[in-house]
């Protein structure tokens, strides 16, 4: 397995990204990395690890596309970029999966335009785990479309079915729309269609979930459009963040209260791991036609590590491949969906659309 | 002054609401109330509190609005509920404010029904305050409206401006769009045009804003659709609920840790009392033709109490008329908003529609 690197995207790049590969390389001996940016930075990190001397190759580039670029300027003009060159090592063939922890943005938009999408699928879409008490839930659209159709919607449950038996190894991970009310009659049209799309699916379908179901775990599988799911995931970053901060004040605000920290200190430790957004660190782009994903732009060397491991097994277990099947039993199958609604769709969406 | 009372609101009713009247009866000696539900359970539970022996006027009503009823059911089936019963006193001219702590769509429906909404406003929200380390910040929609345009976002803005110079005390109180990034070509249609509306408006307009820019108090007025405000309310609330779960579990872990809890048990109780939603009880049905005030239904005798504040506060300054005023000097004023773009908005919104 060969992984197409971008070793200048986020905050402490390329220092981590190299640091993350290098602690992953002993549990996963086979695979090889093509590293690309500034190749005298690479070059001088790369020496502090010699178990990572046979696995890399290095290619230079002179430009990197900052976080400030806005992505079509990115795409235009970033040609000789990190980023687009690990895009394009994908798409010529010679890597199986691309990370980058630049730009998301311009990830997308550059990874749309080379890549292309999956045959089927109109709208990629960002996918990540949020993490909770038990195994994470995953959670799409995170921010790719801050507009969607129904159509868009079901086709995300469709992705996030598939990356869930993936990730959380669920066979058949239940799925919710997250909307304002749990009532079939509740929310914005979208929604609705999307939940007559669904119930005539044969995807385990739940229902409507509601905010607060997200970090209870009451589905696998939360769908919702990318603004919606960008809000929900920067809020709730911000209000995590704050509650540590608070515990960390607390702690420290007299003698008393600093032994007492020391008391609890690795309790709260192992708490504070589980939800850990670097523990769970690996967004993909799912639906573009080849495994693209994005490691958080501030994150460290665990974290690099833990996106590369999400890399490395949706391209063991071939995630596009399975999202293509499923399209396709999909169209050929009467059982997925009732007939009538499969026509309804196709007639709506255009007879000329492969469904 | 007079508040209509529904006394069957809420999982705790009529309980906390009598309590809730009993605890700020002395700070505010001149408020008299006129209570509505089941005379038996309030004239038994009034006479353990000699205080508001000459402040109550008790209305017996046969039956009251459950949580599970449909909004539309409610307001067709509900005449002789005490929800309806306490809207129409306020209707009627017989209380200046009314308060409840029962369903929250119900309440909406009937109070649009009854009462109309202000004259050139064309949805009300929800309005609340999100709590934060600082004073909290006001936010709306919180779910009256699924789905919005620009210029119900506009009304928003200008309505949660109104609420925060009351509520929050300030004097131009900052606006943010709520929005998935911050430069200006982001997000969704509507929210770029609402951008350029409050861009144009005098009111004091920040720009967009982020999920995490909530709890930070970035701004002091959120701006959003109702969908997108419920879901970070919720969101927040499941996750706080969990964080604070979490903190207790800790807590009881070992003998230690027990120990340990006893030692910053005072501390995080004052951290914990400022993020309570309690204390910051009481979201207003803004834009309702009267002033409405909704009291969390899981509400105790004290987060009621904070409600009924709220309400006499609304009512001592005349919110209703603030807004109106301000609706009439964006029609008169031509600082207010660019000419070109009022004229605009006057067209896209039909000639008869006075802005």
């Amino acid at each position: 397995m060969i992984l197409s690197v971008d070793a200048m995207g986020g905050a402490y790049a390329p220092g981590v990204i190299i640091e993350g590969m290098a602690s992953i390389a002993r549990k996963y001996p086979k695979v090889r990395y093509i590293i690309f940016g500034d190749a005298d930075k690479i070059f001088s990190l790369l020496s502090a690890y010699p178990i990572l001397e046979d696995k890399c190759e290095v290619v230079h580039c002179s430009t990197f596309i900052t976080d400030e670029q806005p992505p079509v300027l990115a795409l235009k003009k970033g040609k000789e970029s990190s980023m687009r060159k690990a895009i394009d090592a994908l798409h010529e063939g010679k890597a199986n999966a691309c990370i980058s922890g630049g730009n998301t943005g311009a990830l997308m938009v550059i990874a749309k335009m080379v890549l292309g999408t999956i045959h089927g699928i109109k709208r990629p879409a960002i996918v990540s785990i949020y993490p909770n008490f038990n195994e994470g839930v995953v959670m799409l659209d995170l921010g790719a479309n801050a507009e969607c159709d129904a159509h868009n919607l079901f086709q995300f449950a469709l992705m996030g079915h598939c990356f869930a038996q993936i990730v959380l190894k669920k066979h058949s991970p239940s799925i919710g729309i997250l909307n304002v009310g749990t009532e079939e009659n509740k929310g914005r049209d979208i929604d609705k269609k999307a939940y007559g799309l669904l119930k005539a699916s044969n995807l385990n379908f739940f229902g409507y979930i509601e905010g607060d179901d997200i970090i209870k775990g009451t589905v696998n599988v939360v769908v919702t459009d990318g603004f919606s799911g960008n809000i929900v995931l920067k809020t709730s970053e911000g209000l995590a963040r704050i509650c540590k901060e608070m515990i960390k004040i607390t702690f420290q605000s007299s003698i008393l209260s600093r032994i007492a920290g020391l008391l609890v200190a690795h309790n709260f430790k192992k708490i504070s791991d589980r939800l850990d957004p670097r523990s769970h660190n690996g967004a993909m782009l799912i639906g573009v036609d080849g495994i693209v994903v994005k490691s958080h732009g501030s994150s460290d060397a665990i974290g690099f590590a833990n996106a590369l491991e999400v890399t490395i097994n949706l391209v063991k277990r071939n995630i596009n491949d399975e999202i293509s099947e499923m399209l396709a039993q999909i169209s050929n199958q009467d059982g997925l969906a009732k007939p009538t609604l499969v026509s309804k769709i196709k007639k709506k969406l255009g007879l000329g659309f492969k469904f």
